[in-house]
């Protein structure tokens, strides 16, 4: 495990530094023209020692917790304390890279071992009047996982990575039981042993784990053909400060509000999920994936939403506008651009954006839905660049942390936001989300992708650069994302599968109202009438 | 209007009588058969006088209210009261043929004329403290708009007949927004003049509406391919004792848990939903519902479990057992059905299960959906019956209560009961419900179909029939119903979609545990701190 730590100090990302992507000379030259000249600052070393404060946790809570997880799963140093103390937003690595913790630092990690224990933990947690944030892959970039203590003098990160197991699988209803520590990799290597599949494959599947995407209502890239992860869940166990809850006896049911969909979102404020019964499918044999481009953002939006409205969208359905377009050829070396270009053009796309589609399933199944798919995206003047495209993107999925990385040491801000909302008001929210960017940042690269979409709308994800403001590179990145969510706040939903957490908390009452805030709060008191659960998140 | 409420006193259904069901001699023998000799009793005339109780409202509190929707629309005699006093369970039916009101009844009626004056209305009995059941086309038939008054003195019918309105529609987004009283044809009717439907079809789809839909999470018998009900739903307004509270600004969100989900199925009791946003579709050019027959009830449930996880059910994917398919044969002289017996037979069909499917779409998507399940189905051993079958169903599905006045009038007793479960609890489900009724009422018909399939469960719906005890009618269903709850607990939810109401109110706890209640309970305090909406309902 201190390998993983000092890893984390050091990388945002657990991959290889071997695999970390590379940004070529030509690519780095590019991105100068276009955000101007910037100040590369050094990675941070392995040796980085950060002060942080000590342990406030009281000896008496220190005794009790040891007794219901044994010593060696209270950990109070301070490497232990540091991994769990933050997520993965551009800020949080920004502060990462200073030597003062300028965060608040969890006061003990305590390790539960199964359900029982973290009941156990908390019943602890409750007598000793001591704040929990439970903690899951850690990948939050909405602080999620930022040590609040709020009220509470001491505040400890519930890890719940030894709750690692697959519980049971239910092979004639296709439904699994997986622990809430699980990972995205070890949820898919578990099932696959029995031909089974998931299917979520959000960008933090690499780290990930499985009561983390229920907390936070995760949607993977293959959302349009598995759903979202509250799609998949059929049930989920939770322990909270008045006892276990458990949610879920049947597929769909008219036995009041869904409560599921209450626990699911719930961020850690409403019990710690323990344990989540998922629908899982077989593991498909085939998997294609291929790259279309039409010309101009509103024929590619047009094209997704044609495709949405007459339920033939592949698995993986997601847009580039042309922004990101550009970025995606300047950036990868590995596609003949010029060449491309040309072939493009040559076939009336001049202004392309990339439309990556894959599907997942038997080869007869494959072969019926994308059939159906590429009959009308011709129609819709798509034009296909092939599978290299599609390959391509699916091989580097999860690169975009890693690539992050890189870009900071070169003393870029890198950020990610994103949102959705109906098709009527998709341009509209784009254009005043990129606005808003560009009036605060400056020179700044703001591309746009829809990853998600929906009947009835889309999801909108933004990733911006720009040259960092080392005067004050978290002003610069705050006032950013201020305007961004200002922006976003009235047109459509503060977050479309990254959460509340601490960061949209202040746009939460103008998405559910002051009676939906005041509805989560009555809600939480009645689970939690101590407040210990996640300090100062959601609600 | 005083033409309907006659109506309603003397048949639970609207339409007219020369289209009521007429069972046929051969029919009436074949039932005597089965269930033993029945003692007839005459329906009740049109001019039955039903003793009730004086309205108990405070004259103030008639004034208030008559200042907000005009002294016209608050309604305190007995017929406008008694019209809106029960719902049309069985035991509601029976109690309607009663010369004595053995039920409670409302002291009022009320009839705001949009969402505003909804909300005045409330705000009015929160001032005057009186009980508020919302009202829309009265098809509860779990004891949903019972006029139960709890700890107040006095309670109101909220009737949401003149909330008629198609509010907007936005073709773009494919999302229509309704006034909650708009009854299901009258939405269709709207919506089809745009080229648009809501494929919302429900048995109770002539009569309730909008907002009860919401309100009771309701399943239509295209579910299959339409959705729920709940899934339809992009956005919900209603009005509560602490304000408008309006939800839905994506259509897929992670900003903290999906509230929509809570306000959908609260059942009047967090609110009264006044409009709805809806996902709406083109109206299907193309539909086609054809008839298949699988041998025995495992076959036949595997079939549809198969298409279920496959992706390729029909919209309308309906199985019924064996005796559902043995008494539509017998009830149903329109089908040759020695010749259509000797012919499954032939084909190796000796017990046989009728299977609907119906497809609508243009005739290029119904036709690849067709090619899709039927080369299933046929691999799955089912044996073709033909369109006459699927026709007959289509045109016969809203016959259900009609048929049930006159089985009344003959002295049968007769009601229905549904829940939903995981595939692999579906047969012990069934076996146990069938078991407990049986046991409960000696001679007597159950039948079982699954009208709603998941990739994990199905939903399971129960038709009974047996001679009605003329010395104690109320207690016979009575005893059934709760030995048939008590099977159904702990096995599946108490309800797929009929709603809590005030007979699934006992069962709550267990499905949703006591924590679940407390949450309901706490949600309801937030939104209603002196307990007006619904009491006694939901929880």
């Amino acid at each position: 495990m201190n390998e993983l730590i000092d890893h984390r100090l050091r990388r945002s990302w657990t991959a290889e530094a071997a695999d970390a992507a590379q940004l070529p000379a030509r690519a780095a030259k590019w991105l100068e023209q276009r955000i101007g000249q910037m100040a590369p600052s050094a990675a941070p070393s392995a040796e980085l020692t950060v002060k942080i404060p000590s342990s406030n946790l009281a000896e008496s809570a220190v005794e009790a917790l040891s007794e219901v997880v044994e010593s060696a799963n209270v950990l109070v140093d301070d490497a232990a304390r540091l991994a769990r103390a933050t997520g993965l937003s551009y800020l949080d690595l920004l502060r990462r890279r200073s030597a003062d913790a300028g965060f608040p630092v969890p006061d003990a990690v305590v390790l539960p071992a199964d359900p029982d224990e973290v009941q156990a933990v908390l019943d602890a947690c409750v007598k000793h009047d001591v704040g929990v944030v439970p903690f899951g892959g850690g990948t939050s970039v909405v602080g999620g996982v930022a040590a609040l203590s709020g009220e509470k003098t001491s505040v400890i990160a519930l890890d719940l990575v030894r709750l690692d197991a697959l519980v049971s699988v239910d092979t004639e209803s296709r439904i699994a039981v997986l622990q809430a520590g699980v990972r995205g990799p070890e949820a898919e290597r578990l099932l696959g042993e029995r031909g089974l599949t998931l299917g979520h494959i959000p960008q933090s599947f690499e780290r990930a784990t499985i009561g983390g995407f229920a907390a936070t209502r995760s949607a993977g890239q293959a959302s349009s053909g598995y759903g979202r992860f509250e799609d998949m869940v059929t049930g989920v166990r939770l322990a909270t400060p008045r006892g276990e809850w458990k949610l879920g006896v049947a597929p769909a049911s008219a036995a009041g509000p869904d409560l599921r969909q209450l626990a699911v979102g719930s961020e850690g404020a409403l019990g710690v999920i323990t344990e989540v019964s998922l629908r899982v499918r077989p593991a498909p044999p085939v998997k294609r994936y291929e790259g279309y481009a039409l010309s101009g953002w509103e024929a590619g939006a047009a094209a997704v939403r044609d495709l949405a409205q007459n339920h033939v969208l592949a698995d993986v359905t997601r847009l580039s506008d042309v922004d990101e377009t550009e970025v995606s050829l300047a950036l990868n070396a590995g596609l003949k651009t010029t060449a491309l270009r040309k072939y493009l053009a040559a076939r009336g796309v001049r202004r392309p954006c990339f439309l990556i589609v894959g599907w997942e399933g038997t080869a007869h199944d494959v072969a019926v839905r994308r059939r159906e798919t590429t009959r009308r995206l011709k129609a819709l003047g798509a034009v296909r660049v092939g599978k290299a495209l599609g390959e391509s993107w699916r091989h580097g999925r999860f690169g975009g942390p890693r690539q992050r990385d890189m870009l900071m040491d070169r003393g870029v801000c890198v950020e990610t936001l994103e949102t959705a909302t109906y098709w009527s008001t998709v341009d509209e929210l784009r254009d005043d989300v990129r606005a808003a960017l560009t009036a605060s940042l400056g020179r700044a690269i703001v591309m746009c992708h829809i990853s998600h979409a929906y009947e009835t709308g889309a999801s909108l994800y933004f990733t911006v650069l720009t040259a960092r403001d080392e005067a004050d590179p978290v002003g610069q990145w705050q006032r950013a994302k201020a305007a961004a969510s200002e922006a976003i706040s009235g047109l459509g939903t503060i977050s479309h599968h990254h959460a509340v957490g601490v960061d949209h908390a202040p746009y939460l009452s103008a998405e559910i109202g002051k009676l939906g805030v005041e509805v989560l709060r009555a809600a939480k008191s009645a689970v939690d009438p101590t407040g210990i659960l996640n300090p100062g998140k959601l609600v």
